[in-house]
């Protein structure tokens, strides 16, 4: 069927679609995306009645399929049986940065599927009000990325922009300190000067797998930030390394916010205590 | 050959070695395990010459094999033609918390090698003294773990302890506040009052991927301690979760170390300026 050219990058792209496979991704997708069709095993229809009875009342048309038509249309290895198809979920870099975003990741440049969704998972847990791929970047809606989200690509606004400088640019327009995560960088994420720049509106650059940053992106933030390395591995992966940034600025928010410091030696009295 | 056996966790546990792949690890392995073999391919010796001139020097018997050899020695799709065998890492339970250990990372039941490994990894970068695999649990010498690891299982002490009750008696005895992570848990990471039990000597226990915590292991910690969604995401992965909970502790004890706080909102002058 025509659906599986959806598999493909270019598929997408030209249909402007995308495939969601699996019962948790489709309830996602009902609630975040447009979907147009749901194509449903006899199996995935009696496992999940409640969430085909969902797509109907939103209108979604519903077709049964074989196992093997199903299987055609899915790039896992156990076919779950289930499998929407939805509208490309990227909007516009001006939409995505419209009102006064207080966090934003930027992915630029990464490659592998897996990352970019565990990176969009951990960008909605902590708080992002959009996520943004610069550059050579992997496809969002490709099916390992939105697995590896968890349904976060549904949860806040995505775009592509290929002109990184462009993304900068928007950025900053939009109000946010521009941080790019850089391992040599010359601010240390948990050292006091940090604690300022990490409260303000802030867009995180995290690079790709390979090389990193490059040198013109890094050099053209308001700050390098490195994580600090306390024992002797001699680095993060991005997935870990982007947690610990955007859950760092959300604390710094948080606290900021509250007035009450997130780490202790921040009152006297808790320096006394411990 | 014999050795092929130690791509089976039967075969390791028999054996008390494992194997070490391509030139990296190869690199840390002789500089932090026992190394009795190194089999190198000629283009593998081609590419290495100062890694195998260092293995020599060491006393480590070196033997040129050839591809089809190397390859039945690897579980990679790229083997790399440069595998040694060492003898297994773990320590004795006591061994990995002697010396007043103030940030210990326990796995409870982590079933999937590239998440140990990848925890082993961030544990390592926040200063992490120890990791101890507890229940039922993944080998940390399985190929995957240790890829993921990218060095760190050669970096610190590593047990394993299938009674987890022992590991967890073990920690307190080793004068540690034991911390689940547990998406439900009574204490926020980022809670003003989070902050003084953070810098403590802390256990992080960690659990499995599928479940999560046994309820008893929760229970029995100290305080369960969740890290907060700011977004919609239903929760963090666990190398994810892993990295926030124990750079919060990296965090904590260093502002206390310093009597300075790592977070904004701390001084009343930092309030005022951002």
């Amino acid at each position: 069927m025509a659906a599986r050219k959806l598999l493909r990058r270019a598929g997408r792209e030209k249909a402007g679609k995308f495939l969601v496979e699996g019962s948790q991704a489709v309830r996602e997708a009902l609630g975040g995306a447009r979907v147009h069709d749901l194509f449903v095993t006899p199996a995935a229809l009696e496992r999940n009645p409640e969430l085909i009875a969902a797509a109907e009342a939103d209108g979604v048309p519903v077709t049964i399929v074989t196992d093997r038509a199903a299987e055609t249309l899915s790039d896992t290895v156990t076919p779950q049986g289930l499998i929407a198809i939805c509208d490309l979920l990227d909007v516009p870099l001006s939409t995505a940065l419209d009102g006064a975003p207080a966090l934003v990741a930027v992915l630029a440049a990464v490659a592998e599927p897996g990352n970019a969704g565990t990176v969009v998972r951990a960008a909605d847990a902590a708080g992002a009000d959009a996520v943004v791929l610069a550059g050579d970047t992997v496809d969002p809606h490709n099916g390992k990325a939105v697995r590896a989200s968890t349904g976060s690509v549904f949860h806040l606004p995505l775009a592509r922009e290929r002109d990184t400088g462009a993304v900068l640019d928007a950025c900053r327009a939009a109000g946010l300190t521009l941080l790019a995560a850089d391992g040599q960088g010359e601010l240390d994420l948990h050292d006091p000067a940090a604690a300022e720049v990490l409260a303000r509106p802030t867009a995180w650059i995290f690079g790709g797998e390979a090389h990193g940053l490059p040198e013109t992106v890094a050099e053209a933030a308001d700050h390098r930030v490195r994580v600090p390395l306390y024992g002797r591995a001699e680095s993060l992966n991005l997935a870990t390394a982007a947690a610990v940034c955007l859950y760092a600025s959300a604390g710094a928010r948080r606290s900021r916010i509250t007035g009450v410091p997130v780490t202790p030696g921040s009152s006297h009295e808790a320096i006394k205590k411990v």
